[in-house]
């Protein structure tokens, strides 16, 4: 059994807890955390992004999706801890265990800064019911765990106005006009891409995320920035406190909640903030649970971010592009594993002057790797490259001007009929969805048909979203529009212009292949005329598709007409950025079809 | 000034009235409703099957929406009535107006049984918050009728198993199912589409809609139906007795609701009752307002039920391309206008065996009439037809196997280009939407986009729906399904096997011309993987699309091969079916582009 879970539940029976509960996130719900939070990983061994660990003196289990059932079951072997497969029949979601395990003196604990207030307020509700005790004034794995990484304290840096389009002021302005809408008198912030771009801020403290570790919460008279001082400069001090942004240290956002004076009224997003900011809230005072304003506004991208993120695609596009002929002549001359593809476009990418940094974890997957959604090559599962079959690359930068998130998958020699046909349909959706236009209203809902349904029609289908918004300079995932067919809880976004959403449908064959194509799209005002409002979806993302794995007559005049459209404007747009040599190649790779 | 509205004002200075309400629906919020209900028609002068007059001692204004604002200008001239137009900035809605008016003292009166009860709940609240009074225990326009025609008394029929598919019993058992479920212990049911669903009764106390004027109260142990006995003959009263289904004066529901014990659970649909009924509820009776759960059992058609629409179809197509035969060869030789063209097609139509009636008032629009979308031909406005321009023709039939609805438009000589041009841009979106396949938990707003998308792409844009469900012997609008991509108020229904939905789109273009083509559709499975369960739409239409007026040149192929296929199923369909003579035509007519 496992060394770490052995201790742990030394900790547990010491403190009399029956059941122990540790998550992923950390005190601010993000989808990815630093170093220091990943308590879970530690316990239990296993190192995917998404996992929930819940420990009982006689039981363990461990709660992962789709994605890492794989990775899961191969890290968790010998460790004494049972894989619960979200979503299969028969397995409870991990809230619907334990309110199972609820009885009458069964002590439950977990740390109040890693759990979500909503989830607590279900489990506290079940626990009264019960007759059980939740503990969340604890961090058990912490005790445990010897060699813990310190609290990240990245240097804060800040974006300039010509890179941001908006200022600080402005934004602090256009949220306390919102908050007042609300009738609230506090606003506290806990999302941290939330809180960087509305202070227009950029740190460190996240793998691929350059956020800041903070809160924030905002009255009409002032805004308090709670953060590790050490890491602001003092001339961003001056700026902020310019501003009326003052500093307070990152943990006395609890004791600031907690003075606040009855009568009252708090807005927090319940869905971020973690439950022991909502626990802090005295007497008194009224919680409104609503959405944090600025999720809708750091969404719509202003024309600086618009056309600063067309920049860092032509950037990027040069570096993807470049990577593509290189792979496709080297293959088979040049030994090359998927590590090594990810190291060589992370190469050609620092050669583009403003790139700061990969927006997420490369997924890398050759042949079979490549129906592995979210695959991660370590050097043990790492496949060598030969020059035969389909590779996936899913990808993204950071850049001084924007984020970038990017699949094309390769044809790296022959292929079989199959692996064409299925990467032309998936191309068909890209292609009809990239093309649409449509009337100020439309949400998501009413455009994921068109990546669809090629898939459809031939009874195929993929797994995942159609599409997320992008964030600029900050997560490479973010809300609140999307491109889906289901409705899931709140009613759909509307496409307002400047929202980035991906484009991303896919196919994937286990055992056998992946297919994905992912470019970024803007929302871009069409005509206004009297039948109304018309908006487009205009490409961002500027990298050719593997033409060697089409097969032309699988697409439509329509299709047929927007991909040339759009090689056309690849090549115009990359060819006086190539280096000489690569440029004929460009050429033929953009040809018509 | 109109004289009815003279004579109403007198009726309610009498009794101290300073408001009076007179709305078009009948005792069940029909769309459609007989001629004692005209009231509206009658003090005012329009005559268009949606509007609202408002009376005041020194105004009156009538409310209609843009399908009418032409027909209702031209009526209300001299009345002394103002025309009020809904949806048109700056003027309220008719609930807005009254509630603005409304002060203290201010006694409104409207008959509480043509008014709903979820408006009346609104009104209610705003009257008792500005102290006014409503009076509802009344019909004034009733008062100040003399040739008032009598309440319609048509006798009831029965439509036997082999055309319905489920008995009455098992309707029944399966509505207390629900009812029960929701823990209600009687349900009272208005609408008459969904009584006459339930009891496998059809009528003709509606104008194009085979209904019964009755109301419907449902326990565990009694069904009862109020309903005027002298219109039920003993062999049908035998048969709902031999069901538990008991006869009650039509007029009688209000005095069994006032007859509720309290505590009881009554469950009601406030979109569908009158007011009357809902205030007649006593105290410590609690209303659960839900859907009428026959709602969406009578929209999912069962296999009987689907194949008798198919062949209700098929004689229907017979009618109406024999129809556009005629048309095309006799326009410029045989003299005709719109009017004798429905009345040649209402002759067609009875030809085929089980035709009833038609299912609407048929429109039938030449040149610019057919940009007026509910455009209803007069003596005085009928226009001639010449061998030349579009014929828009939107009719439909009820027969013993169903009910039927279609638009087709006709190219009766040469056209414009433009006209050619709409001609094929809304029949693409026509054939795009009537090609869906998709998974199951598609709801209408998932795949409207293909009907808009070839004029949003111009665009371009028509201003209604793009599909309503349609009744079988009943109603030719019903929900809770249809097409459309903005979300109005509850969610969008599910796509279920068995629906039947109008696919319409269209173009107008004031003074010139009318597009549009409609045919029903009925959601059919196709087939069930690991991918999910896949559905697609079957055509229920089958009728030509005029070639003469299609420019093949802006079809893509997946449009052109959904056109043959629907033109080869027609041609295989309906020559047996035709006339020696015009099966050469047909041939013609249905020919590959």
């Amino acid at each position: 059994m496992r060394q770490q879970l052995k201790e742990l539940r030394q900790v547990m029976a010491d403190r009399g807890v029956g059941l122990c509960l540790i998550p992923s996130p950390d005190y601010h719900a993000s989808e990815y955390v630093g170093s220091f939070f990943k308590s879970r990983a530690y316990v239990s061994g296993f190192t995917g992004s998404a996992g929930t660990l819940v420990v009982k003196p006689d039981w363990a289990g461990l709660w992962t999706d789709g994605r890492y059932f794989l990775q899961a079951a191969q890290q968790l072997e010998g460790s004494g801890i049972e894989l619960c497969k979200m979503g299969e029949k028969d397995v409870p979601t991990v809230e619907e265990y334990l309110i199972r395990e609820m009885k009458s003196g069964l002590r439950l604990a977990f740390d109040g800064r890693v759990v979500s207030a909503g989830e607590w307020k279900r489990l506290k509700a079940a626990a009264d019911k019960a007759g059980a005790e939740l503990v969340t004034d604890c961090d058990l794995p912490g005790e445990i765990w010897a060699d813990r990484p310190a609290l990240s304290a990245e240097p804060v840096f800040e974006l300039p106005a010509e890179l941001v389009g908006e200022s600080r002021a402005e934004k602090l302005a256009r949220v306390r006009e919102k908050v007042q809408a609300e009738g609230a008198d506090a606003l506290v912030m806990s999302s941290l891409a939330d809180i960087c771009w509305l202070t227009n801020l950029r740190g460190g403290d996240v793998a691929c995320t350059p956020v800041v570790l903070s809160f924030l919460a905002l009255t009409a008279e002032e805004a308090l920035l709670f953060i590790n001082p050490d890491t602001v400069s003092a001339e961003i001090r001056a700026g902020l406190e310019a501003d009326g942004v003052s500093l307070r240290p990152y943990g006395g956002i609890y004791d600031y909640v907690r003075g606040l004076s009855a009568g009252k009224k708090l807005m927090m997003d319940l869905r971020r903030v973690n439950s022991l900011l909502l626990s802090s809230v005295p007497e008194g005072v009224e919680v409104l649970d609503r959405r944090d304003p600025t999720e809708l506004m750091k969404a719509v991208k202003n024309p600086t971010e618009v056309r600063n993120m067309r920049a860092a695609h032509v950037k990027d596009g040069v570096a993807v592009t470049r990577l593509m002929r290189w792979l496709k002549r080297e293959v088979g001359k040049t030994p090359m594993d998927e590590i090594s593809v990810a190291e060589k476009l992370e190469s050609l990418r620092r050669e583009q002057e403003g790139y700061l940094m990969p927006s997420f974890e490369p997924i890398i997957g050759y042949g079979p790797h490549g129906a592995i959604v979210h695959y991660s090559a370590t050097r043990e599962s790492c496949a060598a490259l030969e020059p035969r079959s389909l590779l996936l690359a899913d990808t993204g930068g950071h850049y001084l001007e924007g984020t970038t998130d990017i699949t094309r998958t390769f044809a790296l020699g022959p292929l079989t009929d199959e692996e064409k046909r299925m990467f032309t349909l998936v191309l068909k959706g890209h292609l009809r969805l990239g093309a649409a236009k449509f009337r100020y209203g439309c949400t998501g809902l009413n455009l994921d048909y068109l990546a669809h349904s090629p898939l459809w029609d031939e009874g195929l289908d993929y797994n995942h979203g159609t599409g997320h918004g992008v964030g600029y300079i900050l997560s490479v995932h973010e809300g609140p529009q999307g491109f889906r067919w289901k409705q899931l809880g709140d009613a759909p976004q509307v496409l307002e212009p400047g929202m980035i959403t991906s484009d991303e449908p896919g196919f994937y064959l286990e055992g056998k292949f992946g297919v994905r194509h992912e470019s970024l799209t803007v929302v871009a005002e069409a005509e206004t005329n009297a039948y109304g409002r018309f908006l487009y979806l205009d490409w961002l993302t500027m990298v050719p598709f593997d033409l060697d794995a089409v097969v032309p007559e699988l697409l439509n005049e329509d299709e047929r007409r927007t991909l040339n459209a759009y090689h056309a404007r690849v090549r115009e747009t990359l060819l006086p950025l190539m280096p000489e040599e690569e440029r004929e190649w460009l050429v033929q790779a953009t040809r018509k079809v």
